[in-house]
């Protein structure tokens, strides 16, 4: 459901329809007659749907258009291949020819980010949405994200998108996954994972594919989801110079992100923190380097024997991505792919220099989040958050997981779960779901429904610890409804109805037993 | 395997036959040449198998003659049905007709417990067994033992059980629970889910059993377990009484609690600390009283307004324990059902009166651990065991996860494998699994796999994080193969290898894919 809310966002009434999803209760048995139980309502991250093959609507055509801070281009390359993918059309992945759109870019000396708007003082309608749909006050959320300690993912050309900000004093957020590999996909298998994903909770979504075709799924994927896309452009990039890292540069890497940032990606993943002078560090671990960004940047320093050039060219990356309020998500390339190379100084070191990155993107008006590892012992959890922390100056901090073992590949949702609620609980803003085929393959749909349950369960653990409004409500509305009986209640609550009424049904099918 | 290891007790050689799960692993390719992988050795529960109409073979059996602190008696029922289902034979419900067995009891003025030798300065073979399997020394489960940190349930009637220890410095353990119902099962069903349980690892399991021929299904499964097995006596007696609380008596409590312990229960649920002052506390509770032994004793002291007589008669409890060195597992009768009761007064004065159980339990040489909850939102989770392990000196804390949340019916295996990692790292000896029908209905095979490989994370993920010795040796070996691409390997030492092997066949089925 929707609910029609009005706000005034500089000084103008804006009616918004923020989304819920409302389960209305059964009255509790009172000594004198029924007790009326209110509704509950939950954070939804399901978008209003539609068809596919015109796309979600344009929620903030009309904001972007009233700040009049972008110019508007014809835009390039819509309805046809894009990207790495120019070659033509594959089986699986036909273009996306939705309905024509522009393509928006900042006006010279604007900055359109939210950061900038932050800043000045300015609640945009993207802070008020993701305000009202966390029960804060506007400005709260405007504060949080001028003092960088979060961030309102919204480029500009992504205005299908319902605008949510990740940050500590906020719900902790989850993002799934997604993208096609050169094995197996279609565009309609990667739309349906996306739809699992946010109907499950999924917050934002990044789109890692490596196949053929990558520009056209990226197309398909933005143009459907409700919520903030996020990529890794050196994949791309990759694809565009035959897969040899040795072939990459960053004038290469340049377009890449340009034509993506025009697409609308919200946020990306640079590995500009993977310097020359690191990669020795992670000689001696157990799992050398994991990242799949990390691994391709230190074999690029090291063929070149040059400092990485995400790194050299990281000022001209901000103004790009200042054009476009294209958020960062500055990688781990080091992180620990085992518990054995946790918290090392390859971490460390690359931690620091992320560091060191924020401000500059911080005095580009651009915004940060800062991603973390990985595998790491429940002992060492804490330890990053506290660190990222202190050396990024309070950006967020965005983690996969993390793994606190390694011995259960299969079950590696549920190693990493663990991992999560305790990173969460300890500060961690976003978590980046880890599925049960993680180290053996790609998720199908199950697979992502099987991760985000798990991590939805493991950032709602944290924010009932972390006591954030209202979070444990849920809890208690559900506890209730257990202790009186009242099945259907339990099974509307949970986060996973459809699951719980078919385990209750299993083993007590009649209808009886389930209003015993 | 087992590994054949001679040890001297009590000044004498002793032969005792060692289990392990040895992993072989393929070489590591080097610069000149391929370079050896030592075999991996994981302790292993799941005993040495052999046909259940006959039972395990008897292990303890001579180790037990040689001690000569028991009298030995004709056996009652042997091969009839026992207790609550003496009413007859059952469908799926056949008396067990093994071999036959003498009955085992203190002789006069003697006590076999393992706390009595302990404190005695002997070691025993049980203890000795349990050190070994640790990779400990003998004398560490001695010293543990004698000061009541640590535990070793060995009925005199289970000698068919391998002796383990729990205890906040050995590895931490995992129960897994069985049992009939009303609703459905058998004897075969029983069998099968025990075998899953100790494939995938239960240290210990408990007999839940309500339904039809709870003395029956008991015979079987104690006689074919290779780990110890715990009871919640009370769920017989009220059997014994036609299911109304009131009618329970302490007489009819003893009788079940003696047979019992003459059919080999290791350790039992005793629900002594529900005193009836208590009760009034849970009165403005989210989830009242949710443990169905805490029910029952309530039900009772309320409907009779006097104090529970498990707790006016626990001296002589204890002298009936001592007898066949039967373990205490003193109850959490009024553990929070939800998040929302957690460290309630009500909860916290049941523990009080458990420390004060433990010191009588303590003075009649019986071996004590303490149940724990529950449902605990994360930031409450370290306080239980910090309470815990004050006010009952050091005895073994035993949690039932606790759930972190209660939004997510059909995945509390997840929502409590999180809180069971935090609390086992915080000192918690033994985790009670919970599987993703807890709430819903009774689990079936999956359902215990499902459960167990859950809370093996959990268990491991606290060792490696306490830094329990050779604990982490495990993901190394496993990151190691996972980084040189050696995919057999990998599954061979994976908690679940056929899954791990499935899920890696699903994406990448090639088999020259899972060389590369």
């Amino acid at each position: 459901m929707y609910e029609e809310r009005e706000v005034l966002v500089g000084g103008q009434p804006l009616r918004l329809a923020i989304p819920w999803t409302e389960v209305l209760l059964q009255p509790s048995a009172g000594p004198d007659g029924p007790v009326e139980n209110p509704p509950v309502r939950l954070y939804d991250t399901s978008g209003p749907g539609g068809d596919p093959e015109t796309g979600l609507p344009r929620l903030r055509e009309p904001w972007l258009t009233a700040r009049g801070d972008c110019e508007e281009l014809e835009p390039m390359g819509r309805g046809a291949a894009t990207g790495a993918d120019r070659g033509g059309e594959r089986a699986g992945f036909p273009p996306f020819r939705g309905p024509a759109r522009v393509i928006r870019r900042a006006k010279a000396g604007r900055r359109p980010t939210q950061l900038a708007y932050a800043r000045a003082g300015v609640v945009t309608a993207e802070m008020a949405f993701a305000a009202l749909r966390e029960g804060v006050d506007p400005e709260v959320v405007r504060a949080e994200v001028a003092a960088g300690r979060a961030i309102v993912p919204a480029n500009v050309n992504h205005p299908e998108a319902e605008p949510m900000v990740i940050g500590r004093r906020f719900l902790t957020k989850v993002n799934a996954n997604l993208g096609t590999s050169s094995v197996r996909s279609s565009v309609a298998e990667e739309l349906e994972k996306l739809a699992w994903a946010t109907r499950f909770g999924a917050d934002t979504v990044m789109d890692l594919s490596t196949g053929p075709a990558i520009g056209t799924t990226r197309e398909w994927l933005i143009r459907n989801s409700p919520v903030p896309v996020g990529t890794v452009p050196i994949y791309e990039a990759l694809e565009r110079v035959g897969g040899r890292p040795e072939a990459l540069s960053w004038e290469v890497f340049r377009d890449t992100v340009v034509e993506q940032a025009e697409q609308g990606v919200d946020y990306m993943t640079i590995h500009a923190g993977v310097r020359l002078a690191f990669v020795p560090l992670t000689v001696g671990r157990v799992t050398g380097i994991v990242s799949r960004g990390g691994s391709i940047m230190a074999a690029w320093c090291l063929a070149h024997h040059e400092e990485n050039f995400l790194y050299t060219n990281f000022e001209e990356l901000c103004e790009i991505l200042a054009r476009y309020d294209v958020a960062f998500s500055l990688g781990d390339g080091l992180r620990p792919g085992s518990v054995a190379d946790a918290n090392d100084e390859a971490q460390l070191a690359e931690l620091r220099t992320l560091g060191e990155l924020t401000e500059v993107a911080w005095a580009h008006d651009v915004q940060v989040m800062i991603e973390g590892p990985g595998h790491v012992p429940l002992d060492k959890v804490a330890e990053n958050v506290a660190l990222q922390q202190e050396w990024c100056h309070g950006a967020p901090f965005y983690t996969l997981g993390p793994l606190t073992t390694d011995v259960a590949p299969g079950y590696d949702h549920i190693t990493s779960a663990i991992g999560a609620a305790v990173i969460a609980m300890a500060g961690t803003a976003l978590l980046c779901y880890v599925t049960p085929k993680e180290h053996l393959g790609l998720p199908d749909r199950e697979d992502v429904r099987a991760g985000m349950v798990a991590y939805k369960i493991a950032a709602h653990a944290a924010d009932v610890a972390k006591g954030h409004p209202g979070a444990r409500a849920w809890d208690d509305a559900l506890s209730k409804a257990r202790f009186e009986f009242r099945w259907e209640d339990q099974f509307d609550l949970a986060l996973d109805p459809e699951r719980a009424r078919a385990f209750h049904d299993q083993t007590l099918p009649a209808p009886a037993a389930k209003t015993a």
